[in-house]
């Protein structure tokens, strides 16, 4: 299908979808796969940042916007850089699951400044981001031929650390005047967990929605499944190990338990084998634990960045381990381990055009890359998100929902007297 | 699969279902197809309506009850009509789907009426709707020949204006009574996203569910997601615009960015072009927010029809909008712009048999078939629900789910203390 | 793939995957149906039981660990005893629905035990189970030759009197102490009711998910589907029926519906035909119902069992009578009824090995093993759970979150202060 963008007048030509035998095939997976893909963005994504108590209608709400303008705006982008033949776009069931990629690692950044920004500002930030993760995975993906197929760097490095220089550069020294609605209550803790769980569940979807069909897939999900189920167990078990009377935390399963999903998302479709899945997931949600316990403070104390979803334990410490396994794994890559797959895995060292070792140096050349463009475009975000007429919500009212949204009161009896927005201190 | 219903005597032979290499690659589409059709019908349309604040187990109870009752008259009833061959009715997956949409076109005339009808009430209304629904669609497919693969027509137009008339005759001039219950709380409009995004993401599924493999079902999948996303972004914008303080309503995200699967639902499998789906659903989502807005108030003060879930708004107007795209993309089908996929999309057209322009005219004629036996059914259906006995909730007891339902309280010290209902003054 | 445990030594090869063409046609329709399945394990069951009104966190998060590790153990052990080959566990998609089914099936026990047990007994129950249910599947399909594709005996059966043996042997003749957090409230109702609904649109998946490709598995899932939808208005109208002033009573709607889907667990495979589907389901249902209302406080205070979601009314008895249903279907086999399809439904049979009469007493067989293997265990895992350093709640504790969890306030003001567990009157 031709999504027509002539470079010298926008005419628009009528779709056409080439599918002959093959593709087809390829075709019967691509839609479910799409559709888990989906629900991950919007379900997943949606509710897990429904933690916060007064911040309901703004988490689903924004995620939603975000994610709709940010999927419309990454399939030119995208187009652009992927699929642009002769004046086309072309478009299908793969820009459709990219774009839903992109609109993934939005939300990522959308997870470290939630409650301190508004819409405008937000859409600006993904007007921004989506530009920036186009050319990162350009970069990644084609130029030096790194592979990423969930994303470990191009998605959660990148969204993680893009996210967090961005609140770095936006920092509140007075957000404490609205630390009172930071915490969650306990019916939206779990709201929070339908998304927690719809991502756990379609993560294996997600990890293999691009990768080459039969075996390739099998083994990228197989992988992600295992690591999701270990990383599980090693949350429950720090997060008991660290709280007080060994109690659990609900901030610690929402969230690190999908560390395992993350930290495989560069090898998963590699010879990873279940027991290094399993070890990669234990590993992942034991290091996301101890995240949200001891580093998130620190982060916000001496770094100045406040992160409010902790986007760094979950995406950004474990992507950075992916990258880095990622590198690990395709240094070991043989024929004889991957045998006919390897064409799809590792086609230029199937060739003969590149050794794994040096295949191992690209992916970690990759992960710089991402690192750089993800801190360059955050800082660069932030300075834009501080234009003042963007209105960014003042700090007594950070975490509100009534500053963005009509919002009715929380009890039957108070359905007919809307809360009040207290007389807010200007601030910006 | 053999559904067999001897017209003597109703003897059930065993079930039997040929499968060949063709069909069956046609089968591996169908059963995740439909699986995201059935979460649509039970867990979007179930918790969309849940936004009321003491009608929650209503809503979702409700349309469980109606969902699978209808589910299952329309397998007899569809059958009878399209499959029923040598005293059989045939079944099987596109049953199973052609029955899911039937029931989903149930679901739009209950919020129509939601709050203000009893079980018995609601069963009725299925039992006459899904015959009407049968019939309507016969006429339009099979005998017009017209093409509807989203069901702009058959399910949203028709669902719709069933409802509303049927909720005009039904009118209540002192349903002020119940008005405090009729607005949602803090919580029940997060609930009520849950619906809204499950029927969001699966719209792709639902508008191709029935639609030719391969490059059909991927261009109708494809344009159902512009749509829905560019309705989105059109919806947020109205909102905004139309809020006190450009504030945001959570009644227009949860139902007007839905808009742009509905518009599309016709024209979605045609070649509408991304541009042209994307133009659709801005629209959609726009025409939509006003409609909440400003119509819906009119609609209750000159016209009588109480619409509780605003269903001309998501259903009845862009189901008509979607029509009428449909009758204008229908009318531009050329050979060229097609190519092969004619064959599948207009077989009339393809065989020489039909102008475009002809075909582009049956289409409109098919809405007004749509909008007269909407019509006539909601009248007739009106009338039957007025029957005494089938116990109408009084006008204040509207909205209320302890009327129908044992209902725990809201509170953990309250639990024991079941809320009581008012007494109530009688009615009917 | 090869999962290698060589039996000397633990060494791990790497994982290898054939797929040659007619797999590949298999490997299509099973990740959708792993994904499904997935779902159904995660979410259906995790929200089902959330309906608690103190006990949400628990129920949704041990649902979570238990499950994530039953699946990694179930691996293992149903490796061992199905898939081990010259030293490899071999795994693929298959293995992964497997080990969701063996995952079901402990969750179904954890229903019965819920609220009166910690985590690390649930554990050490899930660790049991997992085994048990490993060898009492390979019995019943490898060493019988029973068939069982939905599980009404090897997931229902066994999963419920495993936990209701466990539960009289863990009976706590003060429970009542903790009476008043037995009960829901009115939202975490609703939570629940986002378990039943997930559970029932995909149980057809789940039923139909290891079925034969094409028409069996076509057969499996419209039979499930119009079983559900008949357990649905039987449970509807009993609950009626048997309710106060005809209310409808949100438990018996949250469990009694699906256990249409359990009573097809063996026999949907078959040729039930359409009208048997719907017979049975609407049996079920009422069954289920009566059950709620009746018999579980005949078996609390008669047989001393405490089955906290009444997982005897919606797995026991549906189970049960699903596997009668079976051995009746079963002695119906007959060459014309199934043609081509005997081959992959009863393969024994259809090589003439067995008869139609001998297959059914084999199957009456498997339930009684199954219900003994179930009894033994769960009464061996009873005892096991009693040992005292397994940190059991104290009675006046049972059903509370805090016991485990750190739990912030049920409102905005209160987020700050969480709720003290009270002296616990220690017990153990």
């Amino acid at each position: 299908m031709n999504f027509t963008f002539a470079t010298q007048k926008a005419t628009l030509l009528l779709p056409r979808l080439e599918c002959n035998g093959t593709i087809s095939a390829h075709c019967n997976l691509c839609l479910p796969g799409f559709q888990d893909v989906h629900a991950m963005v919007f379900v997943g994504f949606g509710f897990l940042m429904v933690f916060l108590q007064r911040y309901g209608f703004s988490s689903v709400g924004f995620t939603f916007l975000l994610a709709a303008f940010a999927l419309q705006w990454s399939t030119l982008v995208q187009g652009f850089l992927h699929s642009f033949h002769s004046g086309h776009i072309h478009v299908g069931v793969e820009s459709m699951i990219n774009a839903d990629f992109c609109a993934g690692a939005v939300l990522i950044s959308l997870g470290a400044v939630l409650g301190k920004t508004g819409p405008a500002q937000l859409l600006l930030m993904a007007l921004l981001e989506v530009v920036l993760f186009g050319i990162n995975e350009f970069v990644l993906l084609h130029l030096l031929g790194v592979r990423d197929a969930g994303g470990s760097m191009t998605i959660h490095t990148f969204g993680a650390y893009f996210g967090l220089v961005l609140s770095r550069v936006l920092y509140r020294p007075q957000l404490e005047k609205s630390k009172h609605r930071q915490g969650s209550v306990y019916h939206s803790d779990l709201f929070a967990m339908i998304g927690t769980i719809f991502l756990w569940i379609f993560w294996p979807s997600f990890n293999s929605a691009l990768t080459a069909l039969g075996a390739g897939q099998h083994r990228t999900a197989l992988n992600t499944y295992y690591s999701l189920a270990a990383s599980t167990l090693g949350t429950f078990a720090l997060s008991a190990l660290v709280g007080e009377d060994g109690r659990l935390d609900m901030v610690h399963i929402q969230n690190a338990a999908l560390a395992g999903g993350v930290v495989v998302g560069t090898s998963s479709e590699m010879m990873l084998t279940p027991f290094g899945a399993l070890a990669a997931g234990f590993l992942a949600g034991t290091v996301s634990t101890l995240g949200y316990k001891f580093f998130t403070p620190i982060l916000e104390s001496k770094f100045k960045v406040q992160d409010t979803c902790g986007v760094h334990n979950l995406h950004g410490m474990p992507g950075v381990l992916g990258a880095l396994l990622g590198v690990l794994v395709a240094g070991l890559a043989t024929h004889e381990a991957y045998g006919d797959g390897l064409e799809s895995v590792f086609p230029l060292i199937a060739e003969g055009q590149r050794s794994a070792t040096s295949q191992a140096m690209l992916q970690l050349f990759g992960l710089f890359v991402t690192l750089m463009f993800a801190s360059v475009g955050g800082g660069l975000g932030g300075l834009l998100l501080k234009l003042p007429f963007l209105d960014s919500p003042p700090d007594s009212q950070c975490y509100e929902d009534q500053v963005h949204w009509q919002v009715p009161g929380e009890h039957e009896d108070e359905a007919q007297r809307p809360l009040r927005v207290e007389e807010a201190d200007t601030q910006a």
